[in-house]
């Protein structure tokens, strides 16, 4: 406390009525937050509570200063202060009330004593236990040393990223996910360049791997394909302590030992690799640095559509969880162990049994999240017709909001209806075109969601039609060329607004569809069909023209079309779907984007073209 | 897939029954997982459903290599396999199904396309996205720069930590705390070297700090001591925005702004600094980065004694939090801004409103926590009397067992059995001794805990004695020498077992308390009584040996006494009590380390001396 320190025993009878004088540098001695107690005193009184008086002239003053000499500046007074006053031996301070013994005194050790425990061993040094460890006056302490991951990424197909890729390529990627994994969980990675599949070569780097690290992770090979040599290696080496087990993905993991060094053959398909890895890696590497391993945060959801599932499998099943009204929805994502991007969309992970054949649709589950609840409570959940401008949409979303995303299924128009009425979505991208009357989703809405009060936002016009390789080498110049004997189609799935389209126009050319090679095989994405058309699985398909233009593909134009964003009136009005909607509206930048994809006509971007709550 | 790629038109009508044949290398090529399909082929049929048929021998043989050449060893097959046959054109392969368009074959963009949003802006970037950018062909990513934070240590008396302290002499720790927070934000903390309180100096360090940092962080200076410059500085250099906030711990923070840079004057007191630096400077830090600031975990509980707070100021208390049985109990820890530990050992906060005066015991309230849940439900909360064995039994604890933390909270042996009764602890270590039986803990346990299935472990014997200063300077050889004039007292606290023995000693000698001085001023534990005695507050209090063995004070032996561990039953079979119990019991470097504090008998230690549920 910045005041005086006096002997308690002299306070002793100051009051109002009698104030005591003591006389200063004799019975009493200033002080500042942080002085060490002058010898012989006991006890601080605060500057608020004294009043200095000059013995001579009798003129009491406020205290402005210490005994210390200190830079004074005009600044750093206030302007209508009094003059002021250097407490010398002539002057002596008044007080009005006795002073406690050792009244706004720190005692020493008050906060950290020798011999003290400040932390125990296996804690993990947070920013306070840094100030409380100098403060009890350690400036050295033996931390564990972080534990050394060597990651072999093996395969003759591999290259590196950045690489001139030739057809066969796989672009290593596995590698550099694994060592942001030991990153995350306070590890050194160490990643050794691709080993190509070579017996002599991948014993060569695991024998390098043991001697530099404390765990060894060989990706993959360790399936039971013809070049997975792994288990045949580590076999030679060491010993396979296990090989296989029932999760799925994840499957051929392996694990095993060699001078006495772990060593993990992990799984080559992404999602894969990542499952095992957490499940195998993360909880040695944290319990070799006295870590409790922790669990993975829970959310309780229930499960938008009927899974099946393998018997004598765990499935580990990536969904997306969305927090719509006061449900909370888990809806499953891909189920490939190949699609990294499910796991980059996924929120979290729920287990099937392994004795478990599925989980029935509404089912309540327990859902592991990999993001944090806040993230899912500020998404927006769009299920409906793809467009690209979607994207866009949801990078300049959390561009502008970072508090807020926009999550997006693709499951055609109708099916973004659908997840409206069940309340599984808080909107839904819609271009349904009603062959009677010629109008744009709004006689779906009122027939599939009556009673609910939706509104209809236009996000843009679009122009659709057949894409084809470019120079469009097979002359097709409409639908009528799909009955030809060398035409491959690929077609959109049933419910999307495109596979609407293409029907209501094979019906106005009275084609067949039978007659239509291709026409039984679906994407669900504009750039489903267009990679399709591209790698020569189709020769043509219907889709948007930015999807053409993305991947270079020519394009014969059928039909412009209307895609609006169908809102339930109740979601309308949160804070994020009107952020979204003041983009949609109100964002130069966000409507050129749109623009520059190509084929988007944005006159109508943001206008309410229906409200279910006035008609 | 590993298998043999076709074209499906081929396969048409094979069966069981009537299998059909495929010339390889003209009808069919091997492939393995990751291959190209090769020109001309539409899909694959897997290993497991071919048969290898050499046309001229009709000799049907497994498939066990593929179309490349590979380093084969003996090592790499099952020792009865068949022998190796390398497909050639002599061959055929048998296949009883038709392949469907596409089977096992993956299409381009199956994961990733081009164009497609892989990730948003302001999305912070996991393993799995690293993956997935280099997937999609990335290897060069935009990222926001780390927010620089110039931390700027001020103070006449702050020295540098390992330097020769004098008296008077404040290592400076805060800004190693603050830089800590920085890196755990994300952002890059540049640490000044202290300044002196000396205007011309903290200005030239502050107009140095907004040329290198985002934001500049000067600590302390900014109350209204008569050394703190801060204020004034901020005001000559720029703007002081904001001046003195309405929370406690925190009040004098100082928020400005110069050259455009903000500037933060944080209060000098560690917890205050840690407060103020979270509430205003994480925000900051985290939305520069485009970060969403997460709100910390809360958890529901049950404050365990009544606080009062200051109306007019929010009071972040800190709290314990113990998860006893089925009820969560918030304790308060020391409210001190000084004490960097309290928050060191705190698991959370609570906030006590502005317009509120305190909160009653019992309430429930909202803890925000600091530390994970499952470190809450995994600690056992040890309330009673305090014994430096129980900080070594804490680091045994947590050495052994990474998952489980002893926490103890020092209120004496009688507190530790009201505690017990509350259900606010798992354990309580008591040395209380019955005057009338000579017995020791039992008759206090039966009268206040009755019903209640108490287990009692000893945990030690030990020295109580009267501590003085090294050499015994003032000559104390006993009580009696209490009531001298020249000799000051330091006593316990009411309630705990060394003050019970106190009593019992006065009382014997006939020593009416009002005669000694300092028998009102109370100490909670034997090293706080050590310390008052070291820094010369008292000359003499009574305490263990090994508090006075730590700091190096003379001991006079006045009795040897039992602590014991009071257990209620139903605590006794947990996890954690019994990998506690397994340390007591066994663990020979446990059992030495108490040893080497002095003063203990550890005879007993871990012997169950009393069973509740067998009384």
């Amino acid at each position: 406390m910045d005041g005086y320190a006096v002997k308690f025993e002299d306070t002793f009878g100051a009051s109002d009525r009698s104030p005591k004088q003591l006389k200063v540098l004799e019975q009493t001695r200033p002080v500042n937050t942080g002085d060490p107690m002058p010898e012989g005193f006991n006890a601080v009184i605060m500057i608020e509570d004294v009043s200095i008086v000059s013995n001579e002239s009798g003129v009491t003053s406020n205290i402005e200063d210490s005994n210390k000499p200190i830079v004074t500046s005009d600044k750093l007074k206030d302007k209508d202060s009094s003059l002021v006053t250097r407490p010398s031996s002539q002057e002596y301070i008044e007080i009005i009330e006795p002073a406690t013994p050792w009244q706004h005194v720190r005692i020493i050790g008050e906060d950290i004593v020798a011999t003290e425990l400040i932390l125990p061993e296996n804690h993990k040094i947070r920013p306070m236990d840094i100030g409380a460890m100098l403060a009890g006056g350690l400036t050295d302490v033996k931390v564990r040393r972080k534990p050394r991951v060597a990651i072999i990424p093996t395969g003759s197909e591999i290259v590196e990223p950045g690489s001139d890729l030739k057809k066969g390529d796989i672009i290593e990627y596995n590698s550099r996910m694994l060592s942001g994994l030991v990153l995350e969980w306070g590890g050194e990675p160490i990643r050794f360049s691709p080993v190509a599949d070579d017996t002599k070569q991948l014993k060569k780097a695991i024998l390098e791997a043991v001697q530099v690290a404390d765990l060894v992770i060989v990706n993959a090979g360790s399936s039971a394909g013809m070049r997975d040599f792994t288990p045949h290696v580590v076999k030679e080496l060491g010993e396979v302590m296990l090989h296989g087990i029932n999760i799925k993905p994840g499957k051929p993991l392996l694990a095993g030992l060699i001078k006495g060094k772990p060593v993990l053959g992990i799984p080559g398909y992404p999602v894969s690799a990542y499952i095992t890895f957490e499940l195998f890696a993360s909880p040695i590497i944290h319990t070799w640095q006295g870590i409790e391993h922790k669990e993975k945060e829970k959310i309780r959801a229930s499960l938008s559509r009927q899974v099946a599932s393998s018997l004598g499998m765990e499935e580990f099943l990536r969904v997306k969880v969305g927090s719509i009204g006061d449900k909370t929805i888990a809806s499953p994502v891909s189920r490939g162990a190949g699609i990294l991007m499910s796991l980059v969309r996924a929120d979290g992970f729920v287990r099937i049994p392994a004795m478990s054949e599925g989980i029935g649709a509404g089912t309540e589950i327990e859902v592991e999240l990999i993001k944090h609840k806040d993230e899912i409570k500020n998404t927006i959940i769009s299920i409906g017709s793809h467009d690209n401008a979607l994207d866009i949409l949801a990078n300049f979303l959390k561009k502008r909001f970072a508090k807020y995303s926009l999550s997006s299924a693709h499951v055609g128009s109708m099916g973004g209806l659908i997840a409206l009425k069940r309340k599984e979505a808080h909107i839904a991208g819609t271009h349904l075109l009603d062959e009677k009357t010629g109008e744009y989703n709004v006689p779906f809405i009122r027939q599939m969601l009556s009673g609910d009060e939706i509104i209809l936002i236009n996000l843009v016009y679009r122009e659709q039609g057949l894409m084809v390789l470019k120079g469009n080498p097979k002359g097709i110049n409409g639908f009528g060329d799909l009955v030809r004997e060398d035409i491959i189609f690929i077609n959109r799935q049933g419910g999307s607004g495109t596979r609407l389209l293409t029907d209501k126009h094979l019906k106005e050319l009275h084609i067949d569809p039978k007659n239509i090679k291709g026409y039984d095989r679906e994407e669900y994405t504009h750039m489903g069909v267009a990679s399709a058309v591209l790698s020569g699985i189709a020769d043509t398909g219907l889709g948007v023209l930015s999807a053409a233009m993305a991947l270079g593909l020519d394009f014969i134009p059928v039909a412009k079309e209307r895609y609006d964003l169908a809102i339930p009136k109740r979601f309308y009005s949160l804070e994020m779907t009107q952020c979204l909607l003041a983009i949609i509206r109100e964002d130069k930048e966000f409507r050129d984007t749109v623009i520059s994809l190509g084929g988007y006509d944005v006159s109508d971007m943001g206008r309410i073209v229906y409200d279910g709550s006035k008609a």
